[in-house]
């Protein structure tokens, strides 16, 4: 299954939403407007301004600043990820080939910006102090959630809690703010908008569970990033967190030593995959994974049967199910 | 002449701001607090903030907003300089102990999207839409400066249009949309609220200017940061630029190596600061500053005597007398 197929009632407007986001990337500088259009184009899913556009049809909205609102949310997401992509001294090393490593921390830091800028120059222009509220609030909470992200970077102590916080605030309030923005167009009472930001809520926590099992399970052409990535930048996530609970002294040290390690060698990483195996912490993630996508799912029950939230539904089953 | 001395006017505004600087950076995770809180109280001049609050006093607007908004845009200031102190790969070796070294890129990249965000939150609270959309295009222009200014690192021939075109979209920009804020509060008229836009635009201008010229001319000491450190990061400035287009071959040599050097060494830069000296090089970036300061003062000349208008003047002399 995939996102493009179970978005064709969209189609439409999400074609409108590439046109949108193109345009919104001129600038006075070439070199800005030749990176930017770089990194939009080899850009994602998608995923938030598809979730606003269905919030806004869902919620009866039939104009076109949910297409707005929608590039506004994805340059947010897009220059997050810039700027969470900044590593400390560690060119080319991580495994990774980031923006980031084409043209240098100091030009993806300043082009992150500039998608920031661009983002809120559309929700300005769009004029609804609410929405720009909601999604102002969500770029904060993300960026606090990252920050404390780096604070619990290689503490083996990182609990469950600390995980569900982190990924709650890195991930998933921007996908709540998406669905949210889309109720706020259509004008629906505090009740429908609430279910419609906690189903956007609930989907980015899976979300993020999903990618997070998926760096450790998937290889590299797959998921379309190094596998143990997460691990070698010292990020605890839930499989990681479910193994070392139950692991006996001697796996807990692989796991801490991994961990710190600058350089991990494969047969670590197969060491610590291994351990994670055999304590189930892939599946028990997943597991988690599900049990958030029936409480988004929970969350449309008081909306009519339509189009809108059958694709939205169907986006929660891919979320679990997806591969990359 | 001190600038706390010449805002004794606004005295009792200037400690308001510094309270609604504090309370705008609580956070949910506690470093980020830590953080944010030392950053500013290790702040600088407050310089927009203050022609924020002059402008709209001498707009004739009476309330509280000037504050918050000026308040705002001293976040943005303070995050557009954690953003382009993000140096690559060069820990500690520059010279400047700034905020980046102190906890990473990482860390300092986040630090400056949640100045970013509180900012917009504050306006977004404000709710006046010409404003958001005054300073989130100047926003706009300082990226779009700092992204420029890096394009033209290193390269002998960058031309004062150049220079004039990078100081004017990385300081100037944001100083200007700082009075003009202050005159949409005051309601005035297009002519007057341009007027104070260009004020502060020239005034901007100068100020880096002379932030330019301090760069060769003072000490450590009186200018809080090491002297040559445009230089150093392969910034050419006006000062070099004036020098450039007269010297001769052995000097361009000269400055050419010293532009490209990865360890410039003291005798080198003194060699330099021999060829500026020779060229006048500072002496002409001085002459210009004041140019733009007289600039500055006649778009004052529509706006009756006033204490505020006396101390916008004042603030213009100050820029090109300062010492640091």
């Amino acid at each position: 299954m995939d996102l493009k197929e179970i978005c064709l009632p969209i189609a439409q407007e999400l074609n409108e939403l590439e046109k949108v986001l193109t345009q919104n990337l001129s600038s006075r500088v070439s070199f800005v407007e030749n990176v930017v259009g770089y990194v939009i184009q080899n850009g994602g899913k998608r995923l938030r301004p598809i979730l606003t556009l269905l919030s806004a049809k869902l919620s009866g909205y039939q104009g076109r600043d949910a297409i707005a609102i929608g590039a506004a949310i994805e340059f947010m997401h897009t220059a997050s990820l810039l700027h969470d992509d900044v590593i400390d001294n560690a060119p080319l090393r991580r495994g990774r080939e980031t923006t980031n490593r084409k043209w240098g921390n100091h030009v993806c830091v300043l082009v992150g910006d500039f998608f920031y800028c661009r983002a809120m120059d559309i929700l300005v222009k769009q004029g609804d102090l609410k929405v720009l509220r909601v999604v102002t609030d969500a770029v904060t909470v993300t960026t606090e959630g990252e920050i404390f992200e780096i604070t619990k970077n290689n503490d083996p102590t990182t609990s469950e809690d600390d995980y569900l916080k982190i990924i709650t605030s890195k991930t998933a309030a921007l996908m709540g703010s998406a669905c949210q923005a889309g109720a706020i167009l259509g004008h629906l009472s505090e009740d429908f908008e609430s279910a419609l930001k906690y189903f956007g809520l609930y989907l980015g926590i899976a979300f993020q569970l999903m990618d997070d099992v998926l760096d450790y399970t998937s290889s590299v052409e797959e998921f379309g990033k190094a596998s143990g990535t997460d691990l070698r930048e010292g990020k605890l996530t839930l499989p990681l967190i479910v193994a070392l609970k139950k692991s006996s002294e001697i796996e807990t040290q692989i796991i801490r030593n991994a961990l710190i390690t600058d350089t991990l060698e494969k047969p670590i990483f197969e060491q610590v995959l291994k351990i994670i195996h055999k304590y189930d912490g892939a599946s028990e993630t997943i597991r988690m994974a599900e049990s958030y996508i029936q409480k988004a799912k929970d969350k449309l029950s008081p909306f009519k049967p339509s189009l809108e939230k059958e694709t939205l539904l169907t986006i929660a089953n891919y979320v679990v199910l997806r591969k990359n």
